[in-house]
């Protein structure tokens, strides 16, 4: 006698209705109030299968149910002709929330997300460009982190956390291996921060996270080939493929910023020499426009408004860093093939500044065939790709079993 | 009454069905003889669901089944311990037979590859490097092609061709739209080919079918993070990453080889300067070892003996070469992070004349998190990577749904 089938068989069913629970709430959680009849055909499943699930969802607390109101209606997609009138489900974003932290190397992002993607609320800090323990960093967060929660409604629950970091990420296990800007070499950030906070922790690399967002989102929905460019300090890549995020055999692809662009060129703290980070990056653009080291994103700022006053250096500065972004653009284009390249960061302000320097870079270093429907936007959510990127990652066992996940959060 | 559900699962049986085909005919195309109880197990499938695609697909002439012998069952995996005697399936390898194609700057190869992998027979031409027509290359293709199928025993057949091209090659519709090593842009080339062979005909790059090869069967068998560097005349990658192809939004993804590596360096057909090709290229390999343009593989290999025999100019060429194609192999790990790169074509010549040098290179320009476990290899194929994956596209398609294609085959 065979017993596989029907063991497998029963094991499926259990497994398609874990799939079917996370897909429902993903859904609601990505788009927004969706009405029942609009999950019936989104999911491909029948009606009383998304009473079923919108149900347990319901009573685990992760979504609730309004009647389909006109304006609901409109929101849900119906077209608001008569018919029956159909439920809206909605996320229960002020009860069901998530720690987003951004790591950056001259500032630090912290706020609480609620289920459907909406920041709730924020603390910033602004750091000077120097290395930074990580155990002071951990502690800072731990603090801000606090009093963030500390405010959550007495229902609501805060799921867990996610951080952007700009260096590599060990997919493996969260290690961060090096974050060459704030000195970081293979520190457990993940580990520490878990402790800290006593929430579950992941870790994602601030370009990957970049582009997770723009693809769930922003202004990359809908496009399978993507890349965000991070563009602070230095210049990393998040690239999804064929609507999958590029990865890598241990999860550090996207380095694009230590291509060898300048054979003999300046020195770059990796320890090779003319990465493209080293021309196209802030702190080339500081120095041609004479200016102090270590300004970030608000000292860009002062040299492209500088230019408007007729600052010549600055003028010099800016047309060089944008050529060198536009040179590195077209490598990315030339490698990828993507359809649309996010310019993040500082990158959207030189951009903005000088867009025809770099499409004339691009034109003449990347081939015709990928450069012909590439598109350069900038990103959907300014500087906060990466913090709503750290959100995704805070929901994202939740979204792949709602239920398992709150049967630990009610053991806890 | 809610119609959608049964009609839904009548559906979903029938694709099972066809996807289990597939995957069997697919198993044995890849792995050889394999006994039914492997299958079993390989394919989660129980015993009489093995027995029944076997049936079908014996009859359907596409594989046939052989009693298990001791020697059969150690090629098939099994233990060779008693119990039941277990049929071996095995695909018809001279019964299914392929049309594989490589076009190159240098060769021509057209070859018969049966079910299964192997090149049953071939014919290889050489040419000068030089433009050629594609429509003169394509009777040059078809000529040979009819001398291959014409030695077909007769109850044999062709389902179909595969063509590699050293070039950018549409998804959507197989256009070739640039070749500029022999001077093609926006060539239909697969039609052309189509009408000529009266056969089915896929075209794809070859380095995208060089991975390909290499993946399914070849250096890189179950590794997901893979680049194929084919370097002829150009340079090209091929990738899988998370075990699946690298395509890009129109199927132009991989041209490494014009990544400005040596801003305000030598021209390239391009149209930039400073490509990677420019500097790691055969071309640059003659022209500084002194030697005349276009020899193509033939060359390089007079370069490498030059060098034993103490040829100073063909040493620093050698040098030259090896350590541009380090750096620019530097960029691929940095970005791809992959597990392994396959040097193709002329670069395996030169990594084995040269592997310090290129590796000395590597260390330089690549992060240390991506190529820890980053390995250098020659292709498994050879020269033939292309080749073979070329028969891999002209497979595909019976692959894929072997019953709809045997139809097709019966009704023409």
């Amino acid at each position: 006698m065979d017993l596989a089938t029907p063991r497998a068989r029963g094991a499926r069913s259990e497994d398609v209705r874990r799939g079917n629970l996370g897909a429902l709430l993903r859904h609601v959680h990505v788009h927004g109030p969706t009405s029942r009849s609009r999950l019936t055909s989104e999911l491909a499943l029948n009606r009383s299968t998304i009473g079923d699930l919108t149900g347990e969802l319901v009573g685990a607390g992760l979504v609730r149910e309004e009647p389909g109101g006109p304006s609901n209606r409109l929101a849900a997609g119906g077209t608001g002709t008569g018919g029956r009138p159909s439920y809206v489900v909605l996320p229960e974003t002020e009860r069901v929330q998530a720690l987003a932290i951004d790591i950056g190397v001259t500032h630090l992002s912290v706020a609480r997300v609620g289920l459907g993607g909406q920041v709730l609320a924020r603390r910033d800090i602004d750091h000077r460009r120097t290395t930074r323990r990580m155990r002071d960093e951990v502690r800072t967060i731990g603090k801000v982190a606090r009093e963030l929660l500390g405010e959550l409604a007495p229902n609501a629950f805060c799921t867990g956390a996610g951080a952007a970091v700009p260096g590599m990420v060990r997919a493996r296990d969260g290690m961060v291996r090096q974050v060459p800007n704030l000195g970081w070499t293979d520190v457990p950030l993940g580990q520490v921060l878990a402790e800290e906070l006593g929430l579950p922790v992941t870790v994602g690399n601030d370009a990957d996270l970049g582009v997770l967002a723009e693809h769930v989102r922003g202004a990359a929905v809908d496009c399978d080939d993507v890349v965000y460019l991070a563009g602070h300090s230095g210049i990393g890549a998040g690239v999804f493929t064929s609507g999958r995020p590029l990865v890598g055999n241990d999860g550090y692809a996207g380095e694009v910023g230590h291509l060898v662009v300048n054979p003999g060129g300046i020195e770059c703290h990796c320890g090779s020499r003319g990465c493209w980070e080293t021309e196209a990056g802030e702190e080339r653009l500081f120095e041609l426009a004479g200016r102090p080291a270590g300004g970030g994103l608000a000292a860009v700022r002062e040299v492209v408004a500088a230019v408007g006053d007729g600052d010549a250096a600055a003028a010099a500065a800016i047309r060089h860093v944008a050529t060198w972004l536009g040179t590195g653009t077209a490598g990315v284009v030339n490698v990828f093939n993507p359809e649309v390249v996010i310019l993040g960061g500082a990158l959207a302000e030189i951009y903005a500044a000088a867009a025809p320097t770099v499409q004339a870079a691009v034109e003449e270093a990347a081939l015709r065939p990928p450069r012909e429907h590439v598109r350069l936007v900038p990103p959907a959510f300014g500087l906060d790709s990466s913090l709503v990127g750290a959100a995704e990652l805070a929901f994202a066992p939740l979204l792949s079993d709602p239920l398992l996940e709150m049967s630990r959060l009610t053991a806890s």
